[in-house]
């Protein structure tokens, strides 16, 4: 918890101002503060944001700084499980040493909380889940991660996973995830009701990967909204992916929408660029907590993801046609509140009382900087410096 | 026209090799070459493919280097087409300094050909051309540029366009642009007669813009395809963007596709992460020419397109779900030989007798070089350098 003055800084691209922590938090905003005695730190005009926010990830699944990864596999969803599962001890993937590479990549972009989806299936166990809460544990003052336990090889096709769920929130994981209840584990109604009676039980929420497309993903979505109103969990679950709400039929589409506004059901999306997504103007619209994420960032699935949520609120942009400077700033606020939001962080924001989780970018305009990808001249996560140039402070091993 | 010894490349990403340039042209490539008396350039073992081909921009649209664009127009077409020939008075766009500024940004991210369309309307006469021509002369050895005379504004709803671009292709434009027959001009007959008819008596080629989605595109399509045949001119029509081949209907798809193949009508595509595109496997599959584009960069119509093919590439593959590595070499194939294809370069490739344009990209690999927008090492136009570490040797204005 520190005490700092950030000298010279423009909130969210407006006019210079100084910035005053104290105790990790944001005291006063303003010109020309006076704080004798603290150290201070000169933000040389750049324009400050609040912590970009990776809201879905996979933070047990990169090969970065690894040898480059072959993939041979293509696109389809079993056949890419299948490989990577296969491929974490050939690769010699090792959970902790990764997600600290990624994680501090994450920082080094200007990142202050991170939700991270960990497998847990029958051939790895809790092992992915040990390495990410080492990372954690590591990286605790720098970043606050949030954990999910998600069954990425499925639940009931796999027998035993269901009893690992429940030791990994015993654990320490935050939530339960569950994926594509029809297409992946063929039992729409067991994978749910497993899913949601072990969150019932441990007292925590729920995160569901659902890439179902149309019709089965809006049947997938009706049992989840089901589930969640009969057992009191409204703003307590969140979908990410939902490529279903990408639909083309309108009145269908505005049915669900106000039916997870209703159940305060959150959306997470990454703006696919090749599939139907979640429109980001017509959630907001309908009311709907909506986050965002890089996704697994080079991993066996797919090599493009970068960890920087400034890249991924370009793609989020360019998937949604957004285009005018207060669309960029829509865009933008995606990956910080929205996220923040999401995620339930108390505390959140650019305003006094605030955690100072603090994102500096060069550039003139809120808008260029985020086209730009712009240079993170400095992240402060706590009023604690974490990053400067883009580099993590803590090195990566 | 150069000689030279350029050492210690991987061309394509294969065996560390010399590649000897004698009079601009590849002479050998091999282990250890010898060439006495000849300049020597040391790749330093980065990856060496042919010049990248930017195949579909405006360079006389960007506002690259001047103050940041507030853009609050949004994304309606006849909207942004307007507000761009007011904004090009009040904000004092130079189309040579800005089309050199782009051009050699095109250059520093190693291009060495260039298509541009550059609008020709009733406001603005031939200004446009006459800037990117004074910039076609200066850049003369650096980057190909070849110029499209694009009725931008529209052709017959703006009398005196017609005979506007009768007067560009006799003054230096290489093909004949169009735009949306029915969505602009609301005459779709008479907007691609006229059209016809210009490249028809000029003895040139036609590039046509076609956003029209769905029916309305198939329908502009089969007049395009139509006069093709009637005028004998397959083989040198192009469609950009083509967002009708990403209709969801497939046999009617496959019917314009194999009627494209059969008049030898190429596509070029942006890969537009929020419109239905032209599936480049597909494309590829039903031997269509396909090239691509960045379209325009930082310009009044969008501030997130950059002049780069690689970061094009990566957004190719997103808009395609091209994740294998193969995937990621036809990503990049679509940016290089592809446009150069559509653009009937001659002597273009990686092979002894080809000019010696090429790109230098460091990395390990072919495809995690494109994955990660790799830096440009060395840049060479017929064996001249053009560029070095992503900076164009020419100063921008």
């Amino acid at each position: 918890m520190s005490d700092l003055l950030l000298r010279n800084v423009r909130p969210m691209g407006g006019a210079p101002s100084d910035i005053l922590i104290r105790a990790g938090r944001i005291a006063e905003i303003g010109p020309a503060l006076s704080a004798p005695g603290l150290p201070v730190e000169d933000g040389g005009g750049a324009i400050a944001i609040p912590g970009l926010v990776e809201a879905h990830t996979h933070l047990d699944k990169t090969v970065m700084g690894m040898d480059w990864y072959e993939n041979a596999v293509g696109a389809d969803l079993r056949a890419m499980i299948d490989n990577e599962r296969a491929a974490r001890a050939a690769l010699g993937l090792d959970p902790h040493r990764q997600s600290m590479r990624h994680a501090l990549a994450l920082i080094g972009a200007g990142t202050t909380h991170i939700r991270s989806h960990v497998d847990i299936d029958t051939d790895h166990g809790l092992d992915m889940l040990h390495g990410l809460l080492q990372t954690r544990a590591a990286l605790a003052g720098q970043v606050d991660i949030e954990i999910v336990a998600f069954p990425q090889s499925g639940l009931l096709c796999r027998p035993g996973t269901v009893e690992l769920l429940d030791a990994a929130l015993r654990e320490g994981a935050d939530l339960v995830g569950g994926l594509d209840p029809c297409g992946i584990d063929r039992d729409p109604k067991g994978h749910l009701d497993a899913i949601f009676a072990l969150a019932d039980r441990h007292g925590k929420g729920i995160d569901i990967h659902l890439h179902e497309p149309g019709d089965l993903g809006a049947f997938s979505l009706d049992l989840i909204l089901e589930r969640t109103r009969a057992l009191g969990m409204q703003g307590r679950v969140a979908v990410s992916h939902a490529f279903c709400l990408g639909m083309p039929d309108w009145p269908r589409t505005e049915a669900m929408l106000a039916a997870l506004a209703d159940q305060d059901v959150a959306i997470l999306t990454t703006g696919a660029p090749s599939r139907e997504v979640p429109q980001v103007k017509r959630l907001v619209a309908a009311g709907l907590r909506m986050g965002a994420g890089c996704d697994g960032v080079r991993d066996t699935w797919n090599p493009w993801n970068r960890p920087d949520m400034l890249d991924r609120a370009r793609i989020i942009a360019l998937r949604n046609n957004l285009r005018a400077d207060a669309d960029v700033d829509l865009a933008l606020s995606v990956c910080t509140t929205g996220g923040a939001v999401v995620m339930r962080v108390q505390g959140y924001g650019l305003t006094p009382g605030c955690t100072a989780d603090l994102t500096l970018l060069a550039g003139r305009t809120l808008a260029e900087a985020v086209v730009d990808g712009a240079p993170r001249v400095l992240v402060l996560k706590s009023g604690r410096v974490t990053a400067r140039h883009g580099q993590s402070l803590t090195k990566a091993p």
